[in-house]
């Protein structure tokens, strides 16, 4: 087998076979097949595609490149949930305490933020002690125990994913459904949990602009959990507004919290209980309106909030930080963005207001970056809502004015406005299962 | 300027700048921008391909990275011509004597064979004595005192174009009209020749299968050559079976001399016609017509074979061999190939059989591979000749009756035959100017 070959096969529109793409990753990864030819390869993906085996067996090859964690020991009660990159998504937080009070197990590896999307990771280390390395014997302890464990990845998960990610991030070759959905797949089976939920952003603040593109990657993401043994399903959700009201780690905690406490409603919470009601409906085989009356009830009798201060506490986090957010430290300047004009916000440009989050300090230009988690936005009036000239409509969290004012301009260049009301959007567009 | 936005805008279809273009070849060249990137960027071209003026910023960004001859003191004489690669193709040796004959300055560099097609200055160095490593002084002063002077590729011609031919080789990126467009012409370009005929090679034997696609290179070599200055056009001619009837080294330069004698007649003869009336009408600003009157008439009268013997002495060589071609060095074995069948001769895949000459030692597997001067293949029965079973239909020359073998079983598997005559092929499909 040459690599020529497989690439000239590829380049022509010809399917490859499970061996051939074996070989290519398995080449790439130990190092004997250059990236010149693997970034060829990949660019020739990007514009003849792959067929769902194909995929299937890119995933599994990279999957198969490093450690996968074995959860086989809780059987079927072992739920993942992952999102593919938003702004102001915390929902993790959220559904996993939820998932953990009926019958779900979620012991999860997340990652930490760059550009402009924030990660789970950062979030929980915004709480006191938390600690986010586990070595696997706690982490299979605390599952058991807890029910919920998420930790850093800090396992040697589909290196080759990571390999490929990194090449086809310099190559301008990210792009492609079949390499977006293997590469995010790949470490979803490796972190082993019997059942996957994908929430699949779609919309301006999302690396998905429009639906068409985002239910493809979805379609061939559930196919190849599916294929691979688990299941899978994707929602379709809306991320063309930050998803609810606060933008940042410690601020974003908050507000989880909050959803727990009954005090957030919203798309927030919506969004939530449909991701949630998937994850149990799939762990206890149930129909979705019963997993659903279920998720909304543990969130209404604080059963699912004592759960998250449980699993906080579990991995060394101050779990009062939960009861009383005042106890978060606090960001030396706190400024007031005001509405520049009278009449309706008729659309948020929501990368935008990740960027401006970021040069707040809440997330990262690249890998390694410090943070600062007391940094972010709280939003106070998002698309569809009317406003005069003057109205406060977000107060920015940083440590210096400079920031401040560099990201208000940012902010303000994310939002239009109208004299009329804009449509309302759809929260959630399609689950695909 | 970042080479990933580069490739980037490529990939989705946009036109690069001639700042852009020069950007990534000189980066390249330099080794400033790794192959990764650059063989990423060669499989997106092979994808959504170049404009016009595209192609002529990245073969003048290539001519330029190197060395460029200055022929500038012959003013408009100087033509080369330059042929994309066949079977049996030695019209070089008869077209550049009759063009010097005729005012014409034929000072080209010529390149070495590999796989199935052969090289000029291999068979020039068949002849006893023929230098082709010339020094830049002795290469003008011959150009001006014979008229013709041919030397290896010694001078350091479009090194961007020789390491992007390494990377396209190794990365499935051959075959992209715009990338083998402009690697032809930068190098003629560098070469420094006023006037350039090319002959591009359609059919079995050829790189370009097929006329449409063979066009279109044409036509974009040729637009590249006038929008830089030069005045070029090309030949589309028929590589649907060997170029004559010898093919391997010092069996094509008795051919060659043959023509020049008014020996060999046939579609090498016409094809040689054809080539120099082309470069002869080129340098002296004549019509067609006259120019092939010319053409016939220096052949006819004996001056351009007295042209070659100046030449081929010029350079070092023994043009008794010229005379006498009995005196190259005979091959130890000559395989007859004889016919296992009755009827005509319906097609020949002449890439085999170049493949066939190269197995009896007269071309190269791998670059630096040694040559065996006296080998190949005298065919004695082509596409259209009626042959009855039993007749010999070639002769195989070579060092060792193992090689035959192997290689009848090649050059007998090249052949189909049948028992309708087949319609007769053109010789030269167009002239595009």
């Amino acid at each position: 087998m040459r690599t020529l070959d497989i690439i000239h096969k590829k380049k022509n529109g010809g399917e490859l076979s499970a061996e051939e793409i074996k070989f290519i990753v398995d080449g790439f990864t130990k190092g004997e097949i250059p990236d010149y030819q693997m970034s060829a390869f990949a660019m020739a993906v990007c514009f003849v595609g792959m067929t769902e085996t194909e995929v299937s067996c890119l995933t599994d090859a990279m999957m198969r490149s490093g450690d996968t964690l074995d959860l086989s020991a809780f059987g079927d009660r072992t739920v993942d949930k992952h999102s593919t990159g938003g702004v102001g998504d915390k929902t993790s937080l959220v559904v996993a305490p939820v998932a953990a009070c009926l019958g779900g197990i979620v012991a999860k590896m997340s990652g930490r933020g760059l550009g402009h999307t924030g990660g789970t990771v950062d979030k929980l280390e915004s709480i006191k002690g938390f600690d986010t390395t586990v070595s696997p014997e706690r982490f299979t302890e605390q599952a058991e125990k807890v029910g919920v464990v998420i930790a850093g990845q800090s396992a040697n998960l589909a290196p080759a994913d990571k390999k490929l990610y990194a090449l086809r991030d310099v190559t301008s070759t990210i792009d492609s459904i079949p390499l977006i959905a293997s590469s995010i797949m790949s470490k979803k089976l490796a972190a082993g949990s019997h059942s996957i939920v994908l929430d699949v952003k779609v919309g301006s603040g999302a690396f998905m602009k429009d639906i068409e593109s985002a239910e493809k990657l979805a379609r061939t993401m559930v196919s190849i959990g599916n294929s691979c043994g688990r299941k899978t399903r994707a929602l379709l959700t809306n991320m063309d507004v930050p998803l609810g009201h606060a933008v940042g780690n410690s601020l974003e905690v908050i507000e989880a919290a909050g959803v727990l406490k009954g005090e957030v409603k919203g798309d927030l919470y919506e969004i939530c209980v449909a991701l949630a009601s998937n994850m149990v409906s799939m762990v206890n085989g149930t129909g979705i309106a019963d997993a659903e009356r279920d998720v909304r009830r543990v969130i209404d009798s604080g059963e699912a909030f004592e759960k998250m201060k449980e699993w906080v506490a579990a991995q060394g986090g101050d779990s009062r930080y939960l009861d009383d957010p005042s106890l978060f430290p606090k960001a030396k300047v706190a400024h007031e963005v005001v509405s520049p004009s009278d009449g309706y916000i008729a659309g948020m440009d929501t990368e935008k207001i990740g960027d401006s989050s970021s040069i707040l300090g809440a997330g990262r230009l690249k890998a390694g970056d410090p943070i600062d988690y007391s940094a972010g936005i709280v939003i106070a009036a998002k698309t569809g809502e009317r406003v005069s000239r003057g109205d406060v409509i977000a107060t920015l969290f940083t440590s210096d004015a400079e920031l401040a004012k560099r990201a208000e301009e940012v902010y303000l260049d994310a939002l239009t406005f109208s004299d009329t009301e804009p449509a309302p959007e759809k929260l959630i567009y399609k689950v695909i299962q």
